[in-house]
């Protein structure tokens, strides 16, 4: 069987490439050369204040790991391999000075046959080259639209110019039986009605010095599903098995994510197990379709095409996606952990999504991120690493993205949780100028329909019919989400904001005490983004609390206000979203999660795994079944007319019994009666529209009324708008009277 | 040298694939087993009436050519090839009864090597198969969804159901030295300024067995540019050649469609020359491009993407695309000849046409038409044989459409004139079903990457953004085409129509004297495509001319009244396509031509050459520089007023200069003086609008008035338009009443 060896590494930098680093320090693998660097040195943490600036001339030196290797000794029927899953970015791997692999792109993994050639306490080295820049081309992401690594790294609207490099993924020395399994893969085939399975296994050995190859395979519940031996001694062997009636995979909220277990067993000439190879089958069907009544447009002549398809249909059944754009959860990929990964993905089903977005600026995720979105039923969109440019079709970028593009393709081909493939984030809009023309897209469409056919695939987001944005509670011109958002039509919001601040106890932890209070421009609020982050105005978005509220006295009270703004903007388009299923199939936030901790942001998780109070509002907005409002508006006075919509929403696969709503208008302590609703059963993953409230809103001094709504013996179907109330308007305080504009 | 030897073939039929033909008559090859039966057998001409009903029962027989093989002596330094460039659809070639070679698709050449395999009288046979037709499909073009035989034959709305198979392209054997050339191909790359070019050669042969490669390069003029040995004797060669400033091929109206010659000769070890290729090279850069102005849409936020480009851009030029959707000019492609393709294509260019888009439900065109094409600078837009069906990927169709895409696009990628490969027609419609998930569109976007990646792919037409239709003069809602499609918004007119009447001597050629006057449904008339042919109305728009004329009461009278809505109506909308440049860049009506005689049809040029006045009126539309007229509707009458505005219209390369337009109405004999324009001078590919007409329309007794532009010293740019009038509304006749409606 195979044998681990962990490596001690070191790593220095030095600025030619042929130059030696004056000093090193110990180096965590996998890990970052800056955090290396920083932890020797005793820099402050790259997270508080703008410390991140310190780190800027990193990004453009040779930095080089070296380890002395401790090889044991390799017996006969034994080999040692080197083996590395990931190096950020350009590099060369030198034994004792000599090259012997060089490779730029960091998600390809490698490994290096060292038998034979690598003695006791030779030294290995890494070189990691300069971070990818393209000459001539603005400080920004436009640097990296030359290559395969993640823009986001060179600077976002919520992420800082900071440059990871080094090694990223798991890296050992592996001692391997001389006869083992070089690689092996388990796929699938389900029949049109997906009652029966055909299960292929391929298996590439290093020799043809074994017995047999035995194949088992598992259920859910450890039960044997089947054993097989097979006998062919070519080196490669494909193996074909029946499966009967396979519990298919589910994601959450349709049923159980189901997976089955395969061991594959390479048996000896002296009949012991040589090595084996562990893997996971989900069986599920996933097309990309059109939704219910989109052949019927367009109506007119001249004619132009349907919208292209965006509903998921898993397993025969349209799903309603809700869910989240996933960016990367740390600067330093080395440093996410499986437990980043799994504290991040429970909360994601625990808010009752079943789909996160990728994004395309940021890494692909290491093996364990999909290992637990299988498990969990998590559905993921995954991008390939190009976001916002235009990637020139160049032959030395098209090489290293084919490169890159294959191995992603191989190693995440096998996961049920990835649903559709995406060539990239908002490549067809103006700020990036690619086209279905672009050869790096035809080329991606090129490599995923080669290896992976029966998975979707687009070239970007949005296409036509889907939206992006936007990304403030309130408009420019005026109108607030409640406004806007029943009057777009879209296939899919695969991306829409509502900002809001941290938590006030969570700023002080990254933003000096003399910076806090005020927030202004030109502080550390700035760096983490509160400020002049993208378009005017800002994430901390003062003046569209202003406009509400009027100025916040304390810190506390303006965090307050800005995550209402927030939680009931989320919660609007979220339920919007889902009201305007069938046409539109899919509602996913910008953004999840966030890399190092933002002052304000679209994010509903602070960084590391903090919910806002946003998380708690999305998480009751795409409860499966719920009882629904859609609100005119957000702010309101007394002697208006209050017009909520009632609604039930439901993308579960259960019918909703027939029941009985109640409407409640809250002001103050009054909880007044405003409507009943008996509604009839629900069918499944079916919503329906029931009366509309008129109700003139009495004079209270109060500066909230909140809309309940009650499901009769269903609390959980509950819900209720927070929303804003003055009684009459204001002008004693020059403060409020922008409040004119409500 | 190469010696060929035309074979002489007999056919015959049987109903099960291991039956002997009771009977065999002389074939023509290439051919149609439709035509050969139908000669011997004496069957009136497929064409008149509805005798292509008799040929029903072909479709669905096997169909036995053989030729007893003429075999020379064959000296020990030659070989014996059986050469054939195609057969229709499927089939089996068997030598003295056993199979050799077996196939299906029609566009895949194929040639067998018989060097001492045949002997002299042997007996070769091409057993062909019934036609493709998918189980189950209901009769018409679906049957054709699992296949790549062109879908057209299976029946359309100007295509009679009449199947054609046999060997539809040049088969005969040929003789050749043992060493010669087995394939060749020239291609180059341009430089980013298209300055010069790199030449590429790549030499297959047969054996090692020569001296060298002598690789000759000849201007337009027969100048040799170069002369270079290769002295390489691996059986593969591959060559490289600087071309310093080549002249560039344009298409017309553009420039001249410069033509190299290429002659590779393979020099035998004797110093001869032992076998040559000679091939064309016409060095210009293609690109798909959004229009100017395209990235500031869409503004709004949430936002969607920004439309396809459909721009195609020349060495650098934009390019405004006028032209025509081009049909199968035959029912049965093997009798398609040059002079057919030489013809159809010269008329094109002297039409001031400059793009055919060669539409996916009929044929891929053979070697001579785009020949032809890159001879006469017209360009070609080239789709895969997908039309109007839901083409499901499944494995076996799968593998039919990539060896037939691949054999078109080695076939076509080396012809300057094709400018854009397509997936097919109208795949993206209700009527079709296909999405851009669809696993033949993929297939053929990998393919054309792979082979082909200088030349732009998109999967089908319409894409967002790109019209298809009307295909009347007046719409369904009463508003005729000079009323809608200023309103229209397209990046891309792919496809309208306007239909008119063949002319009444034509018609009488094919309707039976009987049948010919009044026009009715279920007579030659209905065969012929007048009735019931698309939707209601149909293409002879017996109640549109009678809504604008009253009844006609003579056969030559309905046809002259049928042509000049379909002219004025092609001029109407190819004029404002222009005016709508640079959103717009392309105007391609349906369609150019025909397979058969049409009684009533879209096309413009009756089969086989016989222009009707619409193809007058749209070279007149096309020409490079003109003065045009908006004219807000069809139908005036006295009293109203006439508002036209004046334009003056450029696409061509050069400016035009200042100058001066005069606008009169002719009303009878009187030509009334309407407005003066001095307009300045426009730059090359721009349009410029002028001056509105505003003129109360006297009141006069005549039926029609005329607009006529005139420009000063310029009569190449006057243009004018005849328009529908009556004094007064007229009620003396019940057959007039709905001329109301106006």
């Amino acid at each position: 069987m195979r044998k681990k060896i962990e490596l001690d590494w070191s790593v220095g930098f030095c600025t030619g490439i042929e130059d030696v680093p004056e000093k090193r320090v110990p180096a965590a693998v996998p890990g970052a050369v800056q955090l290396d660097w920083a932890r020797v040195e005793g820099w402050e943490d790259y997270t508080y204040a703008d410390n991140y600036k310190h780190y800027a001339w990193m990004e453009d030196v040779y930095w080089s790991y070296v380890t002395k290797l401790q090889v044991p000794e390799i017996k006969e029927d034994e080999c040692l391999f080197f083996v590395c899953m990931g190096v950020d970015y350009k590099f060369q791997v030198k034994l004792q000075g000599k090259v012997i692999h060089e490779q730029e792109g960091m998600f390809t993994p490698f490994e290096i046959d060292l038998t034979g050639k690598a003695a006791h306490e030779d030294e290995l080295e890494i070189l990691v080259f300069p971070a990818p820049k393209r000459k001539g081309a603005p400080e920004g992401r436009t640097e990296a639209d030359q290559c395969v690594k993640p823009a986001v790294s060179y600077g976002w609207d919520w992420h800082p110019r900071l440059v990871p490099l080094g090694i990223w993924d798991e890296t050992y020395l592996e001692i391997r039986p001389a006869c083992h399994i070089k690689d092996s893969e388990v796929s699938y085939c389900l029949d049109e009605n997906l009652e029966n399975a055909l299960l292929f296994a391929e298996v590439w050995l290093s020799s043809d010095r074994y017995e047999k190859i035995q194949w088992e395979f598992y259920d859910r519940n450890g039960n044997l599903v089947f054993c097989r031996e097979y006998y062919d001694l070519s080196g490669y062997v494909r193996m074909e098995q029946a499966v009967e009636k396979p519990q298919l995979w589910w994601p959450n909220g349709q049923g159980e994510p189901v997976l089955y277990k395969s061991v594959i067993k390479l048996i000896g000439l002296n009949g012991l197990v040589l090595d084996k190879k562990e893997s996971r089958v989900g069986f599920r069907r996933v097309k990309l379709t059109m939704h219910p009544g989109a052949w019927e447009y367009p109506e007119e002549f001249p004619k132009t095409r349907s919208n292209p398809p965006i509903t998921l249909e898993i397993n025969g059944r349209q799903i309603f996606c809700k869910g989240s754009n996933w960016v990367n959860p740390e600067i330093f990929p080395g440093i996410i952990t499986d437990e980043t990964y799994r504290n991040l993905v429970r909360m994601a089903k625990e808010a009752n999504m079943n789909l996160l977005r990728s994004w395309g600026g940021a890494i692909i995720n290491k093996d364990s991120f999909f290992e637990i979105c299988d498990e969990e039923g998590i559905m993921v969109w995954q991008e390939f690493p190009l976001s916002c440019n235009n990637y020139i079709g160049t032959p030395e970028y098209l090489r290293i993205l084919d490169q890159e593009s294959k191995s992603i393709i191989k190693r995440l081909r096998t996961h049920p949780s990835v649903v559709l493939w995406c060539g990239g984030n908002e490549l067809f809009n103006a700020w990036s100028g690619m086209t279905d023309q672009s050869l790096a897209l035809r080329l991606l469409n090129r490599n995923c329909y080669d290896m992976d056919p029966s998975r979707p695939f687009i070239m970007t987001s949005p296409l036509t019919g889907m939206k992006h944005g936007y990304y403030r509670f309130r408009y420019p011109d005026g109108r607030d989400v409640f406004q806007v958002m029943p009057h777009t039509v879209a296939t899919a919001y695969t991306e829409f904001g509502c900002p809001g601040p941290a938590d006030a106890e969570y700023l002080k932890k990254f933003i000096p005490p003399e910076e806090l209070f005020p927030p202004r421009p030109g502080t550390s609020w700035e760096d983490h983004h509160a400020f002049n982050a993208w378009q005017s105005p800002d994430w901390l978005g003062l003046d569209i609390i202003e406009h509400y509220f009027g100025t916040s006295d304390s810190l506390e009270l303006l965090v307050e206000r800005g995550q209402w703004l927030q939680a009931e903007g989320y919660k609007c388009i979220f339920e919007e979203a889902r009201r305007q299923k069938p046409v539109c199939s899919m509602a996913l936030n910008w953004c999840y999660n966030e890399p190092w901790p933002t002052a304000a942001n679209n994010s509903i998780i602070s960084w590391r795994t903090k919910p806002k109070p946003a998380y708690y509002a999305v998480k009751a907005a795409l409860r499966p079944v719920l009882a629904s409002a859609r609100i005119p508006k957000f702010s309101w006075r007394g002697g208006e007319l209050f017009t909520p919509e009632l609604w039930i929403l439901n993308d579960s696969p259960d019918c909703v019994p027939a029941g009985k709503i109640k409407a409640f208008l809250q002001i103050g302590e009054e909880e007044i009666f405003l409507i009943e609703w008996n509604y009839p059963m629900l069918e499944s993953n079916t919503n329906m529209p029931g009366p509309i409230v008129r109700y003139c809103l009495p004079h209270r001094d109060v500066d909230r009324i909140k809309l309940v709504v009650k499901v009769d013996g269903c609390p959980e179907m509950n819900s209720e708008y927070t929303l804003l109330y003055r009684a009459t308007e204001r002008k004693e305080d020059g403060n409020h009277v922008r409040m004119l504009n409500f």
